[in-house]
């Protein structure tokens, strides 16, 4: 079986004659739309309008853009590394501000300008190389990750999800059903944008996964009748106190499984963002009511109404049972517990 | 200012040379179309796909329907008493199968059959007369249980509600201002049919209402936030044990509220249901799984994915702080208490 798009990043962010495609998220899976970044602008752009998602893959093709804009200037005659410096950080300032929930993008990014050898020259190829590494280090650890859950599913589990969590939800699932265990899917649609139906149930229903789409208020009904066994979504941010920033509606849902005392799961990938120590302290992003106020382009409600569009909520750790990771499975009340897991290392350090 | 097209069923659903229009409410307020019904089937097919909606005013609608079908038949030379008798009983079934839900269609059927007088002749003018009775003492249901409703208020408030709840929003809202106190709306968009966003956040906002439209994902995050002071949704139908049946999403909705201490009100009209004891009695309506796989007539999702759309879900009474009525406001743990209310009659029986 080919494997879902959404399974690897660079199935859908990718460079072609030195210009960053995007396959844009919002038309999957009807329509494969390939959006052309010649710029690093275009890559700031892309982001900020949801063609790509999600905090890993927002992160890798930040890292992308970086890349686009030194070697724009490292061709211009005679730019010193001094030059090369403050262009970088103005780039590097530009691309944070396009999402300001998930930390992974500002973090690559601090970790590749960190990285370079500005004396040694060309900064845009060795800019390329680690992000190249955090690409492999990524699926690496979206595999680790969705091996570690595979080990919380049991055999007739039917798992709830919300938005699109990332590849580990794909790697989960297969590990499972290798291990002889049955599993199926419901899927929540995530409005506005819908990344749920077109993103996640596309992308288990082609890894041949039972999928079965509802829409964003159903969950607790679905749970009432004993439909949903277990909850699993991603984490765009998880502070140090084990409050869980994600797509909005993740919070609803946990509220909905604690009451029906179905286990909530976080599939945590690379763990907590240490310099965040509060949940209070994660800026949850408000993005333009507009995409509230239409779909498709289309309005669909009255013009005197106003909208409003919080793109993220934070979760209590009350309500989470556990934090899978690429090192393990953590409790929410003591996720700095993280660092001292054995780290699985097959790729070198970005 | 003028009423709200949504403030009386008046102003949707009428007879127009001897047929029923009904303005299609699933293209309000963009579009404003008129949907013909020139026989009883043409209303039992408007109803089901929901080009009419709520409780009370499919039950209107469907007396119509009763009345089309009556009109047809007593035009027949020849058309004997146990014959007309016949035929009112198979068009009520199958009016009664549209939506089951709800009790009210039924209940008024059932009444209006009840009260013909076969040997009187003209059986249609007969049930007119007693469904024009009852669209008013629907519109003054509606006017108490908003008076009653807007008591609950205080001057600063902003109240959520779900779905489009019925004219009782409208007349809280309206009294309300006339009391001096400032209320705000925020409408959940009630995917798939987005009520929320075309009736409710509409006529709202026309009634000159500050609203705001939030996606179904975005109620508990508000709460946490402080954004929201009461919620007020409506019921299909309500068991005598206080169990609410209402638009999916509504249980999700009180969950999210009693975390959040927030007060969660029931618009009950006309009272609970005396021939329903439980709330596991009520009939969750499962409707065809193409209206959650399709937006707009587009596919948003895989073909491998399947779809699943209960329309309605279950609130258990200790959610519920009240459940408002045209006869008072009761608790949710003593429905029966409705009766033993004084009757407010300004109209005469259906």
């Amino acid at each position: 079986m080919q494997e879902p798009l959404m399974m690897h990043i660079n199935y859908t962010v990718y460079l072609q004659d030195d210009h960053l495609i995007l396959v844009d998220r919002r038309f999957l899976p009807r329509k494969i739309i390939r959006y052309t970044c010649q710029k690093y602008e275009d890559v700031a752009r892309g982001i900020e309008d949801m063609v790509v998602q999600g905090a890993g893959d927002i992160a890798i093709t930040a890292g992308y853009g970086l890349y686009m804009a030194l070697r724009d200037i490292e061709d211009q005659p005679g730019t010193t590394v001094q030059e090369g410096k403050i262009y970088a950080l103005k780039v590097k300032e530009r691309l944070v501000a396009t999402r300001p929930t998930g930390f992974h993008l500002k973090a690559l990014l601090n970790k590749v300008l960190e990285g370079i050898e500005w004396e040694s020259g060309d900064w845009s190829q060795q800019v390329l190389r680690m992000i190249e590494n955090a690409i492999t280090k990524q699926q690496l650890r979206s595999e680790l990750t969705g091996n570690w859950a595979a080990t919380l599913l049991e055999d007739g589990d039917t798992i709830l999800t919300h938005c699109f969590p990332g590849a580990a939800i794909l790697y989960m699932l297969k590990k499972a059903r290798e291990e002889g265990k049955k599993v199926k899917v419901i899927a929540s649609e995530t409005r506005p944008y819908l990344q749920g139906a077109r993103l996640t149930a596309w992308s288990t229903s082609e890894l041949g996964i039972p999928t079965t789409l509802i829409t964003d208020n159903m969950a607790a009904y679905c749970m009432s009748q004993g439909m949903i066994t277990k909850v699993f979504t991603a984490a765009d941010r998880i502070a140090m106190d084990g409050t869980v920033a994600n797509k909005v509606g993740t919070f609803q849902l946990a509220l909905a499984a604690a009451h029906h005392k179905i286990p909530f799961y976080i599939l945590g990938y690379g763990g907590p963002d240490s310099r965040c120590a509060l949940g209070q302290d994660i800026p949850v992003e408000v993005r333009d009511p507009i995409e509230v106020l239409t779909f498709q382009e289309q309005k669909i409600t009255g013009d005197k109404v106003e909208g409003f569009y919080p793109a993220f909520d934070l979760t209590p750790p009350y309500l989470i049972a556990g934090v899978i990771t690429d090192r393990g499975i953590i409790s929410p009340d003591s996720v700095a517990k993280y660092w001292s897991l054995p780290k699985v290392n097959v790729v070198a350090e970005t």
